[in-house]
């Protein structure tokens, strides 16, 4: 009865589901995905608490949106989702007080002229609380005239306000350089939809290469910051 | 503070606003318009009660959105929007209980291959209230191969659920003839934002013809659901 | 059972026939037209003795073609067509001995850049038999920056080899003029899928203008003659 | 004399010819191949019984047509082709008497969305006689984001009435894979134009590997039609 | 011998030439052009003492670049030659001191987004000289749905570095409004390479309209000064 | 106070440099190079004795032109230049006397339909003087349904008018084949700026491999001159 089952909405999902971020808010883990049609992409949403029964939402965009991804908490009493709306290339964010309803929707991260991530960018995992704020990895890309290079970047976005970007690294973290990162379905593309801090100091960043396989690479946190630190400074 | 004041904000107005919709309900006017700037079109909202002083309200929409229009009153206990994301082309709907957060999209129409409204429709008039459910005056693009043909047709909503559509005029009820109609800054079109129902049977609407002049033009209530009977019986 | 009448066939004319061209044979008329789908175009035949029953055959061409027109007799024992496959913009002619099985395609007349005919062209009328040979009445489109500029000039072709063009008009015999040409549904154009000639010397030409409203232009013979005459000594 | 020899003719092979099939019917051996120029492709044909002296047959088909393949013997008494006319990016199939007309075209099948063969398909290699039909091998395009990705997959069509499709594998016989397969002038690209079945269930699939080197597969015709067999009972 | 009458050169004329803009320096008059081909637009320049013997001289432009016109006088000792180089749809400003090599290019005017001059801008008669400085007269295009608008405004330039713009028209001076403006082979476009200032407060402007007839247009200096004048206020 | 220093056109670097080639002209080293901006590239021109110290000029090119390289002597007295203006995908020649101002441009080569250089081409070294006139090392691309595969050949230019072409290799010296030239950031592209002839047979080429590392390729000046030779015979 609701619009999330309605016929008109499952047709949404004729070319499948991917690109899912798993977000842990208040005990319950929120799935957000991408459905895609020969219509259109827009983004979903499931929750569960167990991974063996999930309840289905209403889909928390319109068309052509995708990359999306919760907050792990509320930020000024409302749910916050990183998200990348339309053809504009850009990481906007929106916000909501009960994941239904979604408004006041700003720019967060555009994409920068003559940079590694000057065509496009999206969030790639679910921002993680740290002690400056919130760390975004998130991908870039570069239309070459061979096709679009893709990587994976960092930026800290404040604590209170993840509209506004207090650091954002000028590199890349991870680039397509090893054989099977360049090579497969769609080469020269790192692409990851979640990272673990297992401890204060140490990330594991889970994503596929190439569209082909699935890797884990590991750095410590520090070591991502001291990238952000040495942007800012204008290295 | 809030998203629809700040800085970043203000910048999707730099080319002007157009097609503004004004939309009574409960005693205050709502205005839905679009913002257009070189990075996108989106969909602003502002209000009034007397026309003089005016409050800005956070946008309603993410970018490459327009033609939205408010229902005149609230649905099933929530405000109701209709609206085009994107290049879907179509006619979608949204909910919110605050005129800030807004989900629940779904899509009402979707251009006819072969019709008058073939690849592109929206909302012209905010819905009108009659006793069939909603009165949905739109327009409807066809691309000729000398530029596009834009008429004015229209459709009869459900009053409960108004994305499920009753009835859809297979021909437009106002097409560009006069010669004022086909010759202007922007030929071939007829365009409206708001029509008037002074009685129980006596339409009054609006349009702008041509980009170059504004016109009225009259009909009844009864001729515009003949034009929907005739069109559900196959004519 | 037959090519013609399967289903899959059918759905090639879900958004409708256009542009029939009639040519007698044998005392039999036979049309071509135009079936236009979400998918393709392509070149439909059916026959009749006295237009009130029709007899359908099986399409005469794959898809993306159109313009097509028979000759009013069979040329070296065979049927010949007129026709515009494809994005080429040309105009072929191909053979059949049955009117089913179609073959040795050849290109008779390509767009001239410069000309009143440079971006494509098509047969309008079926040819019709003078003392030169074949006198076909074909159309030419010129983009302009405002959109296509569609006019009406001619050609004689070789009575035995009608790939061998003879004489072909430099100027158009008749362009958008008066006012309903020049305005309607789409501007700039005439257009023509038939004209008469009564007796020796006088051709009727029944044209589109504007896809708005049908006119009837007369000439000489000579006078059309003369044009081509004129633009072979380089006039 | 002939239309495949005029001088207007040879001008479609400025280019180069390339994809040639070879098809035995009737104890002569029958090449397809395309014929490339600036202007267009479309399909030629010539024949040989020794493969020391060739006969230019005319082109059988008109511009934008290329992978087709004949069938190796007659249905119903006529020629058969499979063909791949214009941007459709489907597989069609004509019929002739005489090899020199052609007609009854009608489509046999086309790109799935959201498979691997969503983008473009045609034939590979000449139709194959089995016990069920008739064994195509066709490719199938996926465009990503780094450039297409084409593999080879097959169909089962009726021996009776090809444009029946009985059969059809929901995942390709062979993808890029290999070093070889991956990397090249062309890469990600598996294409044939021929296979040989040596004896009742042995396949030999030769294949392009990346536009750069000529690889032999080998399968039983067992595996293939497992593969078929599966997806209809949706695997 | 010399580059601008080679065979190669010649060629760039096969499509004609149009667009000629007129001026007198130092007693002879200067024509610019373009020359039009298959190939693409480039600059050529004659010169004559009186319209009966003409004397060709070297383009003056590589390939891409057309609504190029002479100042009157010589500008620091050097000619200057304004341009609009490829597809930048800007206003550009060349030197030279024999009109054979130029140099030391640079920007004067770009499109503005949001007005009426928005998509593309060129020169459109030569500079004329006036107490304030260069008067340019030049062109502007908004792309519409139906298509581009094409406008008349004007500018002024500094007299010793004609790349500073003084003061510009928000507004255009002319545009289509009369019947023969709006209609005609290219609709909506007035457009002029010529105007002539008779006394010191009287400006006859040679315009074409709709590319279908010429027209001539007079106003006053002053009026064209007041319409710079209040768009430097804000106006 | 120049057009070089001036603040428009130092925007006109805003996305960098790239593509330095330094030509040694009685005694100074000028390097050419692509300026890139978001709004065009174009060609800059700067000036060294020692590598030490530079001297900016002003630029040599409008927008959109690139892959410029001086001549090592002046021909006819007057310094020559190869360089690709805008789309045209050519090389092209332009003369000066002055290195300021710049003119009797004319086209130099185009690129081959159906060959290795089909797509688009353009200097890569600068031009070196040989007993036959002068060695000219290009790129030349062919676009691949996998995106453009680059290469380098070679052509030798008449000494004294150097938009004469004595000969041209129809094969490339150096195609990718090695894995560093395959894959990469950019996969399948050799390119280069520049190559050292030590003695009077041997050829030092350096360029890029797949914009991921640099190489250094070496052959004899025969080997070059004979794969051109062969070309003019026809291999």
């Amino acid at each position: 009865m609701s619009a999330c089952t309605c016929e008109v909405c499952s047709c949404y999902k004729t070319y499948g589901v991917h690109d899912p971020r798993i977000t842990q808010v208040d005990g319950t883990y929120y799935i957000t995905y991408v459905a895609a049609s020969k219509r259109t992409q827009r983004v979903g949403l499931v929750r569960t608490k167990d991974f063996r029964t999930v309840d289905e939402m209403p889909y928390v965009s319109e068309p052509d949106n995708k990359s999306a991804t919760l907050f792990p908490k509320k930020i000024g009493g409302r749910y916050a989702m990183l998200e990348r709306p339309s053809e504009g290339a850009s990481i906007w964010i929106s916000f909501s007080e009960d994941l239904v309803y979604w408004g006041q929707s700003t720019v967060v991260m555009t994409p920068r002229g003559g940079h590694w991530d000057c065509h496009r960018i999206g969030a790639a995992c679910p921002p993680m609380e740290i002690q400056q704020g919130w760390l975004l990895i998130y991908y870039g890309e570069k239309s070459t005239s061979a096709g679009p290079l893709v990587r994976l970047g960092t930026a800290v976005l404040d604590r209170d306000d993840p509209s506004q970007v207090l650091a954002r690294s000028n590199i890349p973290i991870i680039s397509p350089r090893e054989k099977y990162e360049r090579i497969g379905d769609v080469g020269n593309v790192v692409f990851s939809c979640g990272a673990v801090m297992e401890d204060t100091d140490s990330v594991m960043l889970y994503y596929g290469a190439s569209d082909s396989c699935i890797c884990l690479g590991t750095c410590t946190l520090d070591g991502i910051l001291e990238v952000c630190r040495k942007s800012q400074e204008g290295y």
